[in-house]
């Protein structure tokens, strides 16, 4: 087996993997939680992208997302946020760039380019080994979504391999990090000066070129409380971005009133969002 | 306010509070974290005992009891399982006894009995304190509940304060302390050497004196891969102590395949306990 299990958890009915495994796209081991429902063949798969800071034990742990995939029926891939352990100099030095910062992009620049591909991790090579390792997962008939940095990473992940993913939403994403300070400080390192290199990671010019067929309805959930609302994440821009280019299934920005930043938010709308992806899998009338 | 407020975290349309304030049982100051649904007045409590090490946090990340809260209508209380900073030597030498451990007992034995009072902080200071603050709280309409050394204080505290609490219902809990390694250890500590003394917070001998007529059922999950079951837990001499002694509403006991003594065990039976009490609470039909 390519990954190794360091836990077998049973919970709601179905079993939770904490899995690792050396990842050829990084260069490191990797880290990945999947929780898979129990019945079935044929299951359809939901990708959950963290946020900053984060491993794939904090969705696990708090964002209750099992319960749901449980009765709907759909496997959970949590991977992890970035590589660690690159021993890259400036790695840890802060919270939003480095380790738990990947930035879902795939670097281009010295010294980062080796280890930090978490686009083409995530993307390709993680969904690749897991549809090999666990044959009832359906890898053909999967969505995606995150939370804040995980919530970009789920947007352009969708929207730059269309087709891949049936179904999108996501939790107070940076919507267009091109113009706020994580995006400048993540991809001015990861990937250069030149802006041109940045769009093909931004949602908001991402969906301007989107001409794909397959164009569901975008859920996105926006706590007015959070912190970083107006600052990082900017998703009024993604939505204008969507209305300028008449994206058919349109965005469905919902601003919450008293919502922070945290899993408490993130719990308090994962039922609408699971809803809203068992609808694309194909689980729900 | 009695009590300080460090956090007000919406969730699920409701309010979480992190709370301080300085015990007159304790004498310490003690954090507890209350859950208060969006709606209405006269609205029922549910208590939530957490087991060895932890804060008040744990349940409230963890657990997902909000959501039921909410979904149903009552409020939680998630007091600490302990004081902090009492000073006493030895204090926090283990993660089972002193800090994180007061075993909801009232101590007799010096150093422990000046602070270590947690069976009269939580039942009798702190619900009454929340009651004079929180109003829109019906305090004679509760329930409790909680998980290994927070279920023994749930039993614990429905069996010995006769008609106090409406509902009752525990996770794994430390059913039999007079006989386990954890209650000797603890019980010794804080009681003496009189088992008489221990029998007071054993719910195995306190449902054998148990008369009043609310004698609802009991609902208790125990996980068959939970590493305590066998040794430290014994949900067993719960069960036939109240058959021995007719116990009315019977103790539904649920051995549950796979699970183990972690969150994701409880997390995964959180749905059938909210149900349980709201079901006395009068919540549902």
């Amino acid at each position: 087996m390519t990954f190794k299990t360091s836990a077998t958890i049973t919970q709601f009915g179905g079993k939770l993997l904490k899995l690792s495994h050396d990842s050829t796209t990084t260069h490191t081991p990797m880290d990945v939680n999947v929780f898979i429902p129990s019945s079935g063949d044929k299951i359809p798969v939901l990708v959950y992208l963290s946020g900053l800071t984060c491993t794939p034990n904090n969705a696990t742990e708090k964002s209750f997302f099992q319960y749901f995939a449980s009765k709907y029926g759909f496997a959970l891939v949590f991977p992890d946020t970035s590589p660690r352990g690159a021993n890259i100099a400036g790695e840890d030095d802060s919270y939003d760039f480095g380790s738990g910062a990947g930035f879902y992009v795939d670097a281009t620049q010295d010294p980062w380019n080796r280890n930090y591909n978490m686009y083409s991790y995530v993307h390709k090579e993680l969904l690749t080994e897991l549809a090999k390792e666990f044959k009832q997962l359906d890898f053909t008939n999967i969505g995606i979504t995150g939370h804040s940095m995980g919530g970009m990473g789920a947007l352009t992940g969708f929207l730059s391999q269309p087709g891949k993913y049936k179904s999108v939403s996501a939790f107070a994403p940076i919507s267009n990090p091109s113009v706020v300070p994580w995006g400048e400080k993540n991809f001015g390192n990861y990937l250069g000066a030149n802006k041109d290199d940045w769009y093909k990671y931004d949602p908001t010019h991402l969906i301007k070129k989107y001409t794909h067929e397959n164009q569901p309805s975008i859920l996105i959930h926006q706590g007015l409380s959070d912190d970083f609302y107006e600052g990082q994440l900017k998703p009024e821009n993604f939505v204008a971005a969507s209305k300028e280019v008449g994206y058919k299934g349109g965005v469905d920005l919902n601003l919450v009133e008293g919502y922070d930043h945290s899993y408490f938010f993130i719990s308090s709308f994962v039922e609408e969002h699971a809803k809203h992806h068992a609808k694309y899998l194909g689980l729900t009338k």
